[in-house]
This record gives structure tokens, C-alpha cells and sequence, in this order.
């Protein structure tokens, strides 16, 4: 798996070189919220990314956010989203982040979240310890929080609801001890870190998720579906994170419609 | 002015040192949303700038959101929030500030927002060009942008408005393109790099807003209450930020009840 570990900070790297420049830009400041040059720079990194782990491993599959699907059917998937978090990153907001999944026969095995604006990084691997690095601190871990009345609940946006999926999310909120709004993956990642306790989004797709899987379970954590279970390549796009599984069977009965 | 300048550089300085050591410890984790420590770093930094103030500046008055005011019929007011955006804070986010702000008669005639995680500064000085600095990059100056129809809106939380303020907030938001949830002071700091257009807020004190006032106006912005009057030490706490003026007369119409 190093050999896996290697490739995907590698594409991570050559992600940030596309990203890092656009970032708070004039181009940006100019584009005035229109997302096109965000566009470019995420279809970009996405083709360096590919570049690259096609070379290293012409057998496995690829899928990005951007160009769909290669070899998809192959032992080895790669999931790939070079800008999660597109509307921070436009605002100059530096929570969004280049996240890089590896899927064996569907399953997780290796995420990596990289923050190539402040230069910060989750590495997780299955049946490992997760590993973080960071200029502004913080260690790898999720924190005991059994009780959701204790959590701290974090999620991007409060209009990334579909209208039934929100009485579910909106009873989780009312038992969370407080919940904090924005993030992207960046929420995920401080889940990891012990300093949130709960996540749920909805409308995920593979590759807003499949690098978060390894990165939570190797930090103690668990992310499943809303119903608590495994996701897969098939899931409805509902995804709930926790840094405690002891707040799973809560935080489920509350979801459930 | 330059001494002004200077003791804000220096407070801003002091107060990292207490905060920056507590931002994602162990101690914050081990807390599990309980702010605590939090309130003991803001009082230990405020305690630190307000030291230094005075001893530099014996004749001014300081109000800070921790310890009150002393001296407020001072011609020199300082205005003093050690950490804006604790729930930020709290959660491990780099987007909490410390708020700096010096009232002359009154008027706000200096601003410093610290972001002592990343090491992001902007200074805003009445009558000169607000100046920034970052590792992220980044350039003061707030962009054109006319229309609501094409401004990004950011808001730190929809949970922040009374009843009464909700339906004026809505109207705004719905006319705008788009709208961003978090970032405390770090939305205005973004309007004056020129990435957002209009920030509304309510319940804003004296602490919170001051050292926006120089910092957005230096980078060619505004500030106001809801009704597009000047803000005050008497102001009702509802905040209006916009980056290009002829946005303003658009927002209060919305905003107005």
C-alpha cells in the first residue's frame, strides 16, 4: 500500500500546483462569484491527477468529478475531487480542499484530504492509524462523545437539504449540543482531529466521500449512509459522519425518516 | 497615527501569543465544546492588550467584550475582541480573529483583524488604503459589483437573526446570487480582498464591528447599520457590509421592515 500512499500525496502535490495559483487571484476577484476559471483549475488538477496514477497504474480505475469514469470495473478504483468546496474556494475561504480516494473491490482502503492553501493533510489507510500534518497544529484522533446532547455538530450549508431529507437533519440539530455551518470535507477533517463530533450531508456523490472513509476509521471515527449503513458506489448521496461510533445508533434513529 | 498603528500591531501580537498555543490543544479536544478554556484565553488576552494600551496610551479609554469599559469618555476609545468567532475557534476552523478597533470621538478611525492561526493581517487606516498580509495570498480592494443579482452574500450562521430581522434578512439573500455560511470577522476581511460583495449580520456589538469600519472603508467599501446609517456606540447591532457603495441603497431597501 506505500506504493498507494506515495502516488496519491503525489497527486495531491500536483493538484495544488493547478489550485494554489487561482486561489484569491485577481482572475477570481474578477470572475465576481462565476465559477468558470474554478471550473478550469478543477478539470486541470483533475487531468494531472489522472496523468499520474494512470502512469503508475495503467490496470486500476479512475472516476473524477470532472471527466466520469475510467475502467471503473477494475480491482482498483481511484475516486478523485480536486476542488471540494467550490463556493469557498471562490470566496477565499481556505476550508476547501483536493480529495483523493482509493476503492478496493468498492471498498475504501486509502484517503487523502489535502488543504493546499494553508499546506495541511489527512492521510488515512485502512487498518492504520490516520496521520495528519499542518502548519497551524492539531493531532490525529477523534474524541469520546456518546451523547449527541455533548456534540458538536458541523455541515456545510443549511440549503444542501432536500425537503425530505430535512426533518430528519433538523431533529439531529435540535439534539446537538451546537452546530457550526460551513466546511466542506474541511468539517470531516476536524472530526478527525477530535474537534467536532457529528457530521450529515446530504447529496454526496463518491468522490465527496470515498477519501473521508479511511481518514475517519483511522482516527476511530465511522462514516456511513443515514441509515448507518455502508456506503457504496450505489448510496443515495446521505452521509453521516461520527467521531464517536457510539453516537451512530442516536444519530440514526433521528435521521430516519 | 503611526503610533496608533504600531500599539495595534503590538496588542494584536500579544494576544496571539496567549491564543495561538490553546487553538486545537489537547485541552480544547479534552473540552468537547465546552468553551471554558476558550473564555479563559479571551480574558487572558484581553487582559494583555489592554496592558499594553494603557501603558502606551494612559490617556485613552478601552472597551473590551471581556472586561467592560474604563475610560469611555475618552477622545481615543479602544474597542477590543481577543477572539471574534469562538464557535469557530472551538471547532478547530482558521477563520476566528482577533478585533482591534480604535474610535476617535466616536468615529473609527483604525482597525486591525488578526488571524493569528494562518498569520493574516489587515490594517485599516482612516484616509489610506487598507493594507494585507498573508501566506494565502491576496490583494486589498473591493471589487465593483452593482447588482445584488451578481454579489456573493456571506453570513456566519442563519441561527443569528431574531424574528423580527429574519424577513429582511431573506429578501437580501434571495436577491443575491448566492450566499456563504461562517467566517465571523473573516467574511468582511474576505469583501475587502474583493471575493465577497455583502455581509449582513445582527447582533453585533461594539467590539465586533469597529475595526471593520477603517479596513473595509480603506479598501473602498462601506459599513453600516440596516438602514444605511452610520454605526454608533448606540447602534442596534444590525451590520451592513458592502464592497462596492452602490450596493448599499439596493441591500437597505431589502433589509428594511
Amino acid at each position: 500500500m506505500q506504493d498507494f500512499v506515495e502516488a496519491a500525496e503525489a497527486a495531491a502535490e500536483a493538484a495544488g500546483q493547478v489550485i494554489r495559483p487561482l486561489f484569491r487571484s485577481a482572475l477570481l476577484v474578477e470572475a465576481k462569484g462565476d465559477a468558470s476559471p474554478v471550473t478550469e483549475a478543477d478539470r486541470k488538477a483533475e487531468l494531472a491527477m489522472r496523468d499520474l496514477l494512470r502512469r503508475r497504474f495503467p490496470d486500476h480505475g479512475i472516476w473524477g468529478e470532472e471527466f466520469g469514469p475510467e475502467r471503473q470495473e477494475a480491482e482498483y478504483l481511484w475516486v478523485l475531487d480536486p476542488i471540494d468546496g467550490t463556493r469557498a474556494f471562490v470566496t477565499g475561504r481556505p476550508l476547501f480542499g483536493t480529495l483523493i480516494g482509493l476503492l478496493h473491490r468498492g471498498r475504501p482502503v486509502l484517503g487523502v484530504i489535502d488543504q493546499p492553501g494553508i499546506g495541511e493533510r489527512w492521510i488515512g489507510l485502512a487498518g492504520e492509524r490516520t496521520r495528519f500534518r499542518s502548519p497551524l497544529g492539531g493531532a490525529p484522533g477523534c474524541r469520546p462523545c456518546a451523547r449527541l446532547a455533548e456534540a458538536e455538530l458541523s455541515c456545510t450549508s443549511p440549503d444542501m437539504f432536500e425537503p425530505k431529507d430535512r426533518p430528519g437533519f433538523e431533529r439531529l440539530r435540535a439534539a446537538a449540543r451546537r452546530v457550526t455551518w460551513g466546511g466542506d470535507c474541511y468539517g470531516y477533517g476536524l472530526l478527525a482531529l477530535g474537534l467536532v463530533d457529528v457530521v450529515a450531508e446530504c447529496t454526496m456523490k463518491p468522490w465527496d466521500w470515498a477519501a473521508l472513509v479511511p481518514v475517519l476509521e483511522g482516527a476511530g471515527g465511522r462514516v456511513t449512509g443515514w441509515e448507518g449503513e455502508t456506503l457504496t458506489l450505489e448510496s443515495d448521496g446521505r452521509v453521516l459522519a461520527v467521531g464517536d461510533p457510539a453516537l451512530l445508533a442516536e444519530a440514526v434513529d433521528l435521521l430516519r425518516n
